[in-house]
């Protein structure tokens, strides 16, 4: 969060969003430059926002919807910004004045939130996600059962670290079977797939999937020939009696940023180049495209595609081919060394929630003649976790 | 679909996938060139593949999980690819022999499949996609209720429709309620949002939203605050006896062109510039950001982002901010432009179904005190659109 200086003092104006804004610095200066209006703050700051900007984020009650608060003001017929009137209110705020229709309309902007809006630079840098490799993540961070579906701050702990790490481990739940609908309830709702909203990993005799056999899972997420994957899974253990079966998780995202330090060409082609992924029963047909490392428009890394097993016909420029599958295997290679990989074995009751388009998950073989083996997942949208989260979080850091 | 000579002849080799990939072309020549393999078919075609790449493609029931059909090979595991012995088979398929482990692995290759995988200038251009005006938009396609509900052919020109224009019409249907589910059944389930499984549009006596209103609603997509918006809406008319409230649909990607010839920088910070979204209520916080126009990874639109009222606050460098504002009021003027724009009453028992994230969708105001405006709206996932018109083009074109 960027805001420098939350205060318990209440906002000067009221700009229609929860988001904290108050701040203990106010205007000492305002004057328009140009197609600009500079501001100057007690504590010497300053900061230029342009006027068309400012027309746009009116909060005043006729420019937002005094219910939903959404804009109602519509740029699109308001024709040229003129040059507004500029003051520091006896508060100061902010005030502007738009000679509009013979009259003029007044805009009052809070001191603290124009402060939040002063990126000069654009948006900060620097998500605060810890990327991790096996030494810096020999404990699991962990929340019981009972703080996580009792308790605000249980919920709040376990969802910043899932969102931070990419994943969370629940201890000490009872095994009952369907508690992974529980937990995602404290969220939201499950994202169904055509593997239902809620699915049982056993061994299987005629599965449609790997993993509803015995074998060894290689590192992968689910789901990549989804458009839109799910992103995060939780996987809720009922039993594990078989022998073998370990849980092996590791941090994509750290995994992608040791390949760019070591093979920047490699990289390149894993982060740009489209990589088809298909999945067909008698029922469903569910196929798409994207690179194995995805970036978000800002250029952080946003998702990893890889999963062998549905990887469809490779389908790119000759001359690529080459330098592809180099890129590929040493970027699998990376997934599953013991530098990068955690190895555990899930005990029922025990539930782990991770990002499945960060941090890739794979299982050792297991024996089903040795004894039962039983999960229960289900996915949730990062939508959803992201918006429960920052409701945990308000009125407060 | 790019096989150019389906028949009803049986593939020689199994390649484990449901697609048509049986041709009467055989192979008449195959032979080792450095890295690649050289076949030429037998009207003279010919082309070329990297070994790795057909030894990463092997379809025989040690590579591939003989149920599920999924890769079982791992590249990683196997080294450096060797040198394979090249011959065609009696049947005009492909033999390679790999030398392995002291002896041999064996691969078949079917000649009409290697055929469609020869795309050596990468995969073909054009989506098919036909992107419209309002003069090209005149008669909405439609396919009535009963076909759409109780015909495989009524629901696949539906969804065939819906895929290449964005918008598909059902009419004749009846008016008990909750119809809207019983359509997004006939493809998969709902996509469920902070508005629920299905949703009632009408004027509501304390909105969250814009919709529940009885305003003018500008062109919008639904929900691009989600970071996984929804990509297909049905709206479904149980009632529309309100004076006024028309529906308007704009084809965004043919907006999105227009803007690319008239003004080409305008299109390009538009669709590189990322935008925050942003919707607030007691109990949702769910922000994203992301360009107003998105494009995949082959660089074909892929998506509008555009909703005034929930667009959150600017933050982008102050240099931009002007020349967003010139491309953001045009493509919006654009977006209404009778042009591009049609516009057209709901009847009760009919239903609008459009993708969300390409065919803007608004409405004209209407006066709740002439008469009862009833629609119901749910939302579909592209994925589950895809795989079902997939499966219905099973067996022939």
């Amino acid at each position: 969060m960027p805001y420098d200086a939350v205060t318990d003092a209440a906002p000067v104006v009221v700009m229609g969003e929860l988001e904290p804004y108050a701040s203990p610095h106010r205007l000492t200066g305002a004057r328009v430059e140009g197609d600009r209006v500079a501001v100057t703050w007690d504590d010497g700051r300053e900061a230029r926002f342009h006027r068309i900007w400012l027309r746009d984020h009116c909060p005043c009650s006729a420019c937002r919807h005094p219910q939903t608060r959404e804009r109602t003001f519509d740029l699109v017929d308001y024709g040229p910004v003129p040059q507004p009137a500029a003051e520091v209110t006896p508060d100061g705020a902010l005030g502007l004045l738009w000679p509009e229709g013979g009259g003029h309309h007044e805009s009052l902007f809070d001191p603290g939130w124009l402060r939040l809006r002063d990126d000069s630079g654009g948006p900060a840098g620097g998500d605060g996600r810890g990327f991790w490799d096996a030494a810096g993540m020999q404990t699991l961070p962990q929340v019981s059962w009972t703080a996580m579906t009792t308790t605000d701050a249980g919920l709040r702990t376990w969802l910043e670290n899932l969102s931070r790490y990419g994943i969370a481990l629940i201890t000490d739940g009872p095994t009952e079977g369907e508690e992974v609908l529980g937990a995602v309830e404290r969220i939201g709702w499950p994202r169904e797939t055509n593997f239902g909203r809620m699915f049982d990993v056993v061994s299987k005799p005629n599965p449609n999937n790997a993993a509803y056999t015995a074998i060894k899972l290689e590192p992968h997420v689910d789901l990549p020939n989804w458009q839109r994957p799910p992103d995060f899974q939780f996987l809720y253990c009922l039993e594990n009696a078989a022998e073998g079966g370990a849980s092996l998780l590791t941090d994509g995202f750290a995994v992608a940023e040791q390949l760019k330090r070591e093979d920047p060409e490699a990289f390149e082609v894993l982060a740009s180049q489209p990589v088809d992924f298909r999945f067909q029963d008698e029922t469903a047909d569910i196929a798409f495209r994207a690179p194995t490392v995805g970036r978000d428009a800002d250029g952080a890394l946003s998702e990893i595609r890889f999963n062998n097993w549905i990887r469809d016909k490779l389908r790119m420029p000759a001359d690529t081919v080459p330098v592809f599958y180099r890129a590929y295997v040493r970027f699998w290679e990376l997934l599953r060394d013991p530098r990068f990989m955690i190895r555990f074995q899930l005990q029922p009751g025990q539930m782990i929630g991770f990002d499945n388009l960060r941090v890739l998950h794979g299982r050792e073989s297991f024996d089903p003649n040795t004894g039962r083996r039983h999960l229960q997942g289900a996915y949730v949208d990062r939508d959803l976790v992201n918006s429960r989260l920052r409701v945990l979080q308000r009125g407060g850091a």
